[in-house]
């Protein structure tokens, strides 16, 4: 603990992944003070056609 | 705000997708008075070897 | 199936909960041709000061 | 109810779901008195590109 | 991992809950071969106005 | 997008989740390249009766 959920459109980077996970888990250790070992972050990616907003699925054409 | 996940079996077309985020989101308007734009739908396509009930997989045949 | 997990801010009332999830139902059984008792939905109450956008609880004075 | 999420480095094989799902739900019907078709299990099976523990991506070397 | 999310309605016993999570960990040590320590679970108490099946909320008195 | 979910032991402060989530979105606006206003963090705080981590609850004593 902490555990994250990170849900984000599909697409990026394992450099990105890297990045985003050492990164949450540097935060994590500065403002929450526990160590970085008890920190997990799953990351989930969302394919455009599984994701909406405003009643639109982001496969979708927006104005 | 509000956000909802859904998880279902997998195998729905991209048009029901279409029409449950729309119909979600005009539902979410009327009844909870909050702007189209505020609400996110992810959907999760759970394969049926992933979902069990009754403690059986939905991959197996039933009775 | 399918299952709906509905994360809003807190203060909703009974009313507007029993509206939602009748409404949710009603068009899960029309857009996915289930039955209605496949339906669940489990509703999450966030509070203001554990929900943020744009860096910033909600719980916070917005410009 | 109760609802299972199982999130577990993915590679498991069918016969270990078929397993654990059996199991889950033998010891939820002890432990809580439900009945057996009430317990649903939704398994996640994760890249490990895409769980992190410690800063560090699974699909990394590990010390 | 494997981390467990388990929703169920409010009202269980500590007595309950200390058993439930002792029992999946044996089970998952089991059936997955991974060590007790590497095994999360983290449960969620529904209240009955926050879960609905069919439609009506828990809270709803059922036919 | 992207959407945050971060389980942890109930006890922080409104301070810390103040600073944790503003320091999550910036880290997301760098890596991700996304705009701020389209993060979205939602904090759970976890009871120690709710957790359980090797098959033993974090409100039991440890050895």
């Amino acid at each position: 603990m902490p555990t994250y959920h990170v849900e984000m459109m599909e697409g990026r980077t394992l450099e990105q992944k890297k990045k985003l996970v050492a990164e949450l888990t540097r935060v994590s250790v500065e403002v929450l003070a526990v160590k970085p070992e008890s920190v997990d972050v799953i990351i989930t990616d969302i394919k455009r056609e599984n994701w909406a907003t405003g009643g639109k699925l982001w496969s979708e054409p927006r104005d």
